[in-house]
């Protein structure tokens, strides 16, 4: 339910309300809107009587919070949800360019890629230290080592840091070196890891599942944020359908879809959504006129002898260009990159 | 097959070349390139010794054309192909724009929005007659009193129109009023249909099935230009996935995918491809930042009480800053609209 | 609507309710359950006092039918319609089995398989005359000579023929020869070919869509009856998934579906449902399984050789060996085979 | 590679050969058919020279496996796994019959629902303990509690027990308590939990992700087995399509393909697969029918008033009406329920 208090309340009578609701057994989540506190109460309440806590002091309206889910929805919470993340903060009127390899290799790959996609304006460095791969046989990563080196050749750059997180128990491993949790399309429904992302300290960026309609994909930023981590960003990375050309269907409809459903910042991965190199750079123009808070694209210096992911990864150049493209886009709708 | 010709040779011993793999019961399709005459030689081949061909008089070389769409492949005929309709150059450096209602409802309707498209820079007017209904209780078009009144409505605001065949036999009827011929997404493998448009002297708009592959799509594209009408353009309105939100999803990767494998125009209809009047705005605008040739729109100036499609049209206005922002993103990529 | 007469009702009367209902506008079937007359009414009934009509004498009630399908539901006729063809009750308890070759190749063709299909329990031949084809430049079938040898192989063999049309126009030359006429899944929304067939004297079997959903597929089959053409067999023929191994995938949940949801009879072509010979088999033993009440298989007695889909057909023994397998799974379902 | 070694070959030199072969660093996985001892040599091989070990006394010779999926190929393994839990051998010509509740809610519910499977038929029974739900404020499991009560109620009547685990760090406390452990459709790519379970001593049920493919669905068996747990058995479950009729499009076309490509025994979940309880028992009959080696179904004595899934659950009297029909077709195929 969502409780709407009355303007200009003290904080001490904001406070009372939400310790009497709490006593229900709800857990209870606050946001501010127009000068208004707004408290959404979650969990089982079967047994509270709203029409009581309509008469609270304080207590200016209770409505029912509509979707199934609920502290992810602008019902909630109506004004942009904005993540600081070293130079960048995603989901304001800067788009948020995330760029690196698909996979950290060694130290002068992650270095050249750090410096090349700095230069052309990324803020955040992407690579993979724990893959997530369909066969048992391929390369699973580097683990540590490759967080460590991620971490150096980002700050060697100026660039914050987002890598995945594929188990529950490598939580607090992954959160050590990088600045964004990455949870990725086969975890999305994987609830013990949403769990512990909700319980860390870090933003978490939240793939869309291969098969996972958007109300499922917002129901799994729910697990994260009712576990009090509300640092979530949302990204479409293509869906399954019968076309076999591209690798996965990138679903841009879904940006304005959640744009309007939900106040979470929502980005594109155009590398793993059509997998092939060039069809990143008309895919990652699309996702930003269609509304996308930013991207996150795999680029790498010699993509031949990538380890994965080698054809959907973009020269540096072809990047740099990109990013130019995208700064005159951003512009028909206000926003910068 | 593909058979290229020496540079520069004659205009006769060209037609004797193309008389002489006739006899072979092959249907021979020409389009030049570099100064060089080229023949696509299609139909079935078993018994042509094509070693022999090679060593004909004129001929520089024989190659297989390798996708199973041979005529409408980028490897037959490696410009873009360009159709004149109006004052519109579909495919070339200028955005077409179409636009109009769902279905034509009378004088007054077609000539308001008519007016207002045409104002806000439509070159094209959209409208159907004949409409495919899943339900054989719904408002089925005004038929050829709905054609002459989209005609008259177009001409009194200088545009031209396009609009909906769903049937071999109306073929001729259309063709006397419209200027493009429109086959539908449901009767994108209907072959009788294919084939009469085929011999129309008039361009085809081909929309995508909700199910077809890109393949089969420029499949159907070859039923058409191997029966002689080389003018077809390609029209992408979503497929169907699991996906509930929007009523289909508008898949846009198959834009660059499409400009790669083929030489026609590509155009987008956003409104088919989201259902809902909101989505209808980002995904044009995607679109273009995607590649595509231009956009079919649905407008209306009174929604609420159109008689089909209503809740995905646009109002005139909004339409009018949409083709203002298409101004822009299309300057990205050097094109006009 | 769904207009309940009274229990007993002479036919003078209830042609009079009739009639009064014809007289605004609307479209009447009839239908009878239990000793009362059904009538549904159907079409643009929006000026109808319905309350004056449930006080007419002679009726007993008046409901709202409340699927957007009417004539072909359970709500509207709720006894299962049984369509004689042949020495074949499709339908009833016995199950209707259809078999024959892809598409008509020839004479000896014809005849072998016709007498092994016969043989082995077969009371249907079906056999292509005109095939829908991906590929302008594939076998387009033998057309009306085709027809012509299916007719003679099976009236040699006491057979019934089913074959497929596919334009509007062609509906009274391949009623000529066939007893049920195809609609194929490419045209399972091409709406002048349903009202064309809606018309027709003949059975319809009409294929599901590729991507269609089932209530598309009811409300096309609503688009024949509606025309008067009450016999209609409905065919599962494999659904467009993701998953590629096979060529379809056959989706054998929709044959309880549509048994709830309507009177007319539905059978399985798992030979185009899998697009693959050693998958016929378990597939069709599934669909009896799961309560179809028929099938329609490909045999053809030298698969390698035949001019389409050899590698989906079965071989005469094969067929025999599960035309056997089917009896007896029939029994546990109380039919016969 | 497969590595087969000459008929005869005794003990210690197949020792030795597989010695070589890791010390190759590659991962050795033996079986045997045909009194022929049958090398699997998997993992990153590069460097080694297959001439050089076709060459080594003993080796008859080396084939590649074609399939990316190795250890769980036909290719690898020729005959039928069978898997031993309780009274029942899972892959043999003994059916599976597993069933029981979609979650253990109380004691009373788990003995009688556990008494009422044993009754039909049933030898394992099925319940969730720990629970995935789209939403965090779902009902999600009585956890080890519901495991304790799981087991009693199982041992009671002679069942074994199969249930969830949803995590890594939950194997070994499910595999205290139940029999089988059960990876579900939304953790089938949670490549964590699939090694521990490949490090565990008990079988692993592993059910279909919705949009996996087939080969997706066995490379995640090979994930299992290449830690060392043979003792996979695979279920179908559903996929998801544009179909909004049925939860999930069960997809009996896998059935064959999977019993084709692997020697792991292959269940059905009919239940999740349909999500409505009508469409249960056609379903099961037909996975039967399909040559499944089992089914996983569930049953509740009070399913209105189930804390989960209710909706889809069988009455016992309806279990038990199934058991048998499934009896009679386990008969057409020479198998006995």
């Amino acid at each position: 339910m969502l409780v709407l208090l009355e303007r200009g309340l003290g904080e001490s009578s904001i406070g009372d309300i939400a310790t009497r609701l709490r006593m229900f057994g709800l857990s209870i989540h606050r946001t501010d809107h127009g000068g208004q506190a707004r408290i959404g109460a979650v969990g089982e309440n079967a047994g509270v009587d709203w029409g009581a806590v309509r008469a609270w002091p304080g207590v200016a309206s209770v409505e029912k919070l509509p979707a199934p889910f609920k502290l992810v929805s602008r019902a909630f919470h109506p004004h942009d949800t904005i993540i600081s993340v070293g130079r960048c903060a995603i989901g304001s009127r800067q788009l948020a360019i995330m760029a690196g390899p698909c996979s950290v290799e060694g130290e002068e790959q992650a270095f050249t890629i750090a410096a090349a996609v700095a230069r052309a304006g990324a803020t955040i460095m992407r690579g993979g230290a724990y893959k997530p791969r369909t066969s048992p046989y391929s390369f699973q990563g580097l683990g540590e080592e490759g967080l460590k080196l991620l971490r150096r050749a980002a700050d060697a750059n100026g660039l914050a840091v987002v890598s995945e997180v594929m188990d529950s128990q490598h939580v607090p491993l992954v959160a050590r070196y990088a600045d964004i949790l990455q949870v990725g399309a086969r975890n999305m429904q994987n609830y013990a890891l949403l769990k512990e992302v909700g319980h860390a300290e870090k933003p978490v960026l939240l793939k869309r599942g291969l098969a996972a309609t958007i109300e499922e994909w917002l129901m799994s930023a729910e697990h994260i944020v009712s576990q009090g981590n509300t640092q979530v960003v949302l990204c479409e990375r293509g869906i399954r359908t019968f076309e076999t050309y591209t690798r996965n269907t990138l679903d841009l409809n879904a940006i304005p879809v959640v744009k309007e459903l939900s106040h979470l910042p929502v980005i594109v991965d155009p590398s793993h959504g059509t997998g092939i190199r060039n069809k990143v750079g008309p895919m990652a123009r699309a996702s930003i006129a269609a509304g996308a808070d930013g991207l996150i694209v795999e680029v790498h210096h010699d993509p031949d002898h990538a380890l994965s992911d080698g054809a959907q990864s973009l020269y540096p150049e072809q990047f740099e260009e990109l990013v130019g493209q995208i700064r005159t886009i951003a512009g028909v709708l206000g926003r910068t990159a």
